[in-house]
């Protein structure tokens, strides 16, 4: 039988078993038409939790076309499928939004790590131009096992959190912002120089990758005991 | 009595309390005298591990007069204190080297790592170039909680490994290259595009903040249990 | 007669002869009623075979009402006339996408080197977050005398595939990615930076220019034979 | 007779009558030799105060000898004639420095501030990484007229310092970090996109310009009377 | 009662009490809804004076709907409410515009400076081309207490207006020009770099940073007094 | 019996038998003693052609007292053992050097596709300020299967040489020029915009890149027949 | 009589004077509204050229109104009035358009060069691909007092100009192109870094700047003699 | 007899004859014997005048031991043989330098022009923070036929002075500044927007081709008579 992706997508269903986690699909560069072809084979695997990202209103409305249980969450942009989140194991990761305009790419991070199978907080409107705010919030920042956070302008709350945990900051800049915020460039940059140790970054806007890391990090269980491979 | 560091510096000593691990002197922007000053204070809590990092031979001997017994790695340009390293408990934490000239800041990430408690691991020059070389490891870096992927020149090494493993990767670019590589920039950026989820970055040759990172995320019990705290 | 090009083009109909390659009119920057008039020109010169890239709908319906015969590609943006590709000679091109929004580029490619005279293949969605997709397809790879690869994000793949065959790697990067891809910039410094030697790199989107360069590599028989020319 | 000066320099000895402020030398730019012939025409003018920046220690040799009685501070690398700091008036400028390596530039700023006629105050080492250490100087900082925040890697600092004060914040980068700090561009961005309100930034590492700017406004008295001017 | 803004936003209305001035909330990363929803909480605290910045058609729409006494400023892109702007009080904001284009932003830093309690000029066109404009107003200049000078394309104003005054100059780089002006970082970059000292720098466009700043500088009486403070 | 390499450097020895070309070792990140110690492991193995690249005169020496019959070419800057040049087969490889300044990149460039195999030339100072010097070699330029292209400063060279030729143009930009050369950014960019077809860029002073990747273009016979490959 | 510009603009109409050329208005940051009162202004000075640059449609309809015999060039987006050229005087202004799609920028530089009073030529498509072009057109080039080139993609072409010529070159980066082109900053840097000397350049799409400049050069006789000027 | 400078260096000794000015050769990038063997041929051909620029003492020593009648100013870095300037003829060029430290470009386009044939005046420091000083030199501008303005940090002198006089600026921005100075490029974008048109730009720190291009602007008779040319 023919491939229906053929010459448009290869698609990696071995990785939950490989790497453990869910399939992802990355909207933003495909067509409505390549997205529900490959919503359609998915649909033959419901074994394998997918997560559509960056998906816009014609994504998600060809997604859903062909899997209509799956569920769209506007803000973040992400059609999961099998709806459902899994029960939350490990430990907690605890995502924060510096002001309302990151709003969007924190609960992208959010849904993530749920989906994937975390525990998860979402906390907004923490930013540093009001030190109180993220101060009244310590018990809560000292319980999570990760910590997102996300922020645009001058990007400088990672620092400030990361100097007040235990656990690892996964900083994910916004392209909030205007001038010399150059879409997001002025807080990669305040992250990658954090002052703090315990921060790390991904992509500007990357709500998706930092939820994915963070839930890796809060696994329930250490990932030291080897695992079967076949190969690559 | 006066502060000895009195206009200089005022020391984090309750960073091990409050964040759990140990204090760290960045040497390169300060003259050996400061830097020595800062290890005869030091020398009054044996009980908080410091490590003096990015530590030059004058750096070095400095601290070395104010704290004899403490251990200076020249590759990795740190210098411990005390010298011995903690038992490692906790997960794995394996760290790569894309090629030879990265091994400098992939010995200050296996050493950091150590040095805060974690089993360590350090292979090195495995780059894409050769395949054969990380895909004939691949047990071993299916063993591991964290991964540390130091690189230069292209910086693809960490996407290549992200794709294979379920642990997080921890990628830290390095300066290694020219011309277009821009000191680390080339490689930084690839990184923070990687196609893998499950990859973030630190700054430029920061081996010390992918090594703090990693054993934070490799850390042997969950961080979930609050932690009692007087403040910031 | 007067010159219908006057005050906007003058046409280079002896490339073919001078350089051996068909002529190509970039339309990007160029009005309809500009590529209009230029089809009329070409329309008297059967002889010459003509691409038309970066064509949008509105290009090539401009370009067909001059040449009714030719044939349009809306994915790879190119209209050809003739339409009928050469017969092919010389060795073969191989086209690979790193993802399948890297497709219109690498379609660009693999027709131009097509209608160049050259036997191609294109293989999409082969980026290195799954190895053994790639390494399932060394035998075709290892059979191509010039590789064309197409990426985005962390442009990766030419690195990988560098390592594995003897044939010159000619990498496009594409604009595909978001945040620190800076429109394809991370990807075109990663390629720049290849770690393994033999890979050349063309402007970012530049499909047609790594086809065209793709072609001349793969040439039926050695260049070397000293052309008659006449001057500049 | 003629103008030791001529095709070399064109003193500005008026900007005290017409900006109210102190004339400087600005040395790193000039030979020893031509810094030490300005000096020479500066002795000649006791009334008016000079300031010798950027003033290694060639530069200081060359100065001192032409004006014994001026003082040399090295960290601060100025070179101030009369030596004498004018009795402090106006309210207080407060120069605080992230970190120890950002002490020179600190410390420029505070002497400027000190030999243009403001009370100053310096305090060194209150980064973000520790926040108890800024949270604990509150009084102070609350008591400035104007604020220079000296700081690298991050920048964080004068984002944090703003959401806690009424008083201005005179931002000023430092080249202090690595990597990705770009030689203090990435605390340049972070201090532009502030998220509180009241930062200025000057600069990197332009620790006269902030501490000129402090004094200007920490002026004793308001400036809005009418001056005197004859022209431009 | 639960908290409206939940998960929204998370105001500071004692920023007035705790900086001095007013709560600012800055629309264009917020959608109208959200916008909307944070005008209803403001409504219920009349004694703090808030400014919207950043807004649009819509945003303004939103506004007013829950405030319908407050005043839109088109140009300024503001919308202030109570409308009332406080009678003035310290020194003359005098804000300059290089050139019609600026005339957004330097109104946006004109009426924020006015709705914070300050007296305030505006002067349209004054650019370094003629400079017979700028100064043939050098008593208007040298009567301000701060001067904000809007400047895009090559930013040179404000170092011409600094050498002439006594007064701090806070400059605010536009986004004005084509080409290499960079969306206003050829300004930006001019005006880090002025020549003459008294010049400070806040981000592309930002009006209200700049009108923010000049009032704080013009405050009527020293901020020397200590403040009562409860903490961050 | 242990590896003298271990932990230092994993040698790609099988990459002549995988990909037909000698192993190369970038000597520029490596201490002098880590290039001895590869020079002694390569000493076993007189069957694998090896280039020493990027061999300052403490390189070479090392090199040179392990391999004491290979050759040093200093303005090349290359180690090559065995030292013979192998017969020229293939087509011929033209090296061209705009300026006097570029002729290091362009001597690597030389010797390595001589070293590889390849009957090469080297023709140095045809910059385009003087075009009659290019265009007086037409018949040389048109007698060469691939052409070698090193430019600094505008890097307008390869743009008018593929304008002119059949084969392919491999494009390096040398760091030469001053200002707005960016180290050789300026001449990188005008090359990836060439506005001839058939112009292909590596690195910035990547001398054996691009000789390398002539002699893969310029092979004797198509690479077409499929290898026999065990693997990556 | 109140100024119908109060709040909008200061037209500097005695630029004629002193400076001998005619005012221009830059529409592109200016509303047809602000243009229109601006054009109203003008009406009443005949005797002032004035040039409306950067008029799109609306612009030119607003300037049309007030000045019902104004000229409007479409493709140069010129609006002059009075709308017949001055007879040309000096020397020829040579204006080449390196391809078709840098034709409106060229068209600019030209009509300025008439609209101000030199005699000029348009010479388009004669790019560096194809020698042929340029080298046709050697007595022309020669001929001229000033020769303007405009640019985009590699922007080779003014090094190949200025090469054979004794006239200075202004060069014209356009932002054609795509991919690593940056908008024409490629072609800046190309032209900054000319290794012919004789070239200059203006901002990038600046065509009214590089035809003032050419007919600046190319004035009829020297401008030494002294002018009579009463001031800046 | 064998070309002395075979493989190093093919002079355009025709340039004066083709373009009508000295030969130049740039020192920066060759070592002394290359020089030194330069100049060795140049003696043969005293009708020529050659510039030797961007010269070092290395360099200086290596072409006066062939040219002993050369004459060497170290701080423009020339050395220009025949020693003696020509009879100036044409226009006057004007050369400012902002401040003291611009001097060694500013003298290396004055000794340029001089060379060249014009007459030249140099005006040190009279940067845009004094308007004053410029201002006073009113005449001497006014009675220039091209004027090279030598700037750094803000480079904001071009635009005053293109806005006082009638003749062509030729800016050269130099690499004086700190910080965010970039090494020139904020002087280069700022000169690159100049407000006022009659303003064009050479590459950072080129004082020889500001001079160049001022020579030939200043040319006494108006370069139009067709010069016979016998090709490229």
């Amino acid at each position: 039988m023919s491939d229906p992706l053929a010459g448009v997508a290869e698609l990696d269903l071995d990785r939950q078993e490989r790497r453990g986690y869910a399939e992802a699909v990355y909207c933003a560069g495909k067509t409505p038409e390549q997205v529900g072809a490959i919503a359609r084979v998915v649909a033959g695997r419901p074994d394998v939790k997918t997560l559509f990202t960056r998906a816009g209103e014609d994504h998600a409305a060809a997604v859903l076309e062909a899997l209509p249980d799956a569920s769209w969450d506007p803000v973040a942009r992400i059609v999961a499928w099998p709806a459902a989140e899994p029960e939350g194991t490990g430990g907690l990761v605890l995502v924060l939004a510096a002001g309302t305009s990151d709003l969007p790419v924190a609960r992208e991070a959010y849904l993530t790590a749920r989906h994937l199978g975390r525990p998860a907080e979402l906390v907004v409107d923490v930013g540093v131009a009001g030190l109180h705010r993220i101060l009244g919030k310590l018990d809560l920042l000292r319980s999570a096992r990760a910590i997102v956070v996300a922020a645009g302008m001058d990007g400088a709350l990672p620092s400030v959190v990361a100097g007040l945990v235990r656990a690892p900051v996964v900083a994910v800049p916004t392209s909030v912002g205007y001038g010399a915020a150059f879409g997001g460039v002025a807080a990669l940059l305040t992250m990658l120089n954090a002052c703090a140790p315990g921060v790390s970054v991904v992509n500007i806007d990357n709500g998706y990758g930092a939820g994915h890391l963070a839930a890796q990090i809060a696994e329930p269980t250490p990932a030291a005991a080897p695992q079967q491979g076949t190969g690559a």
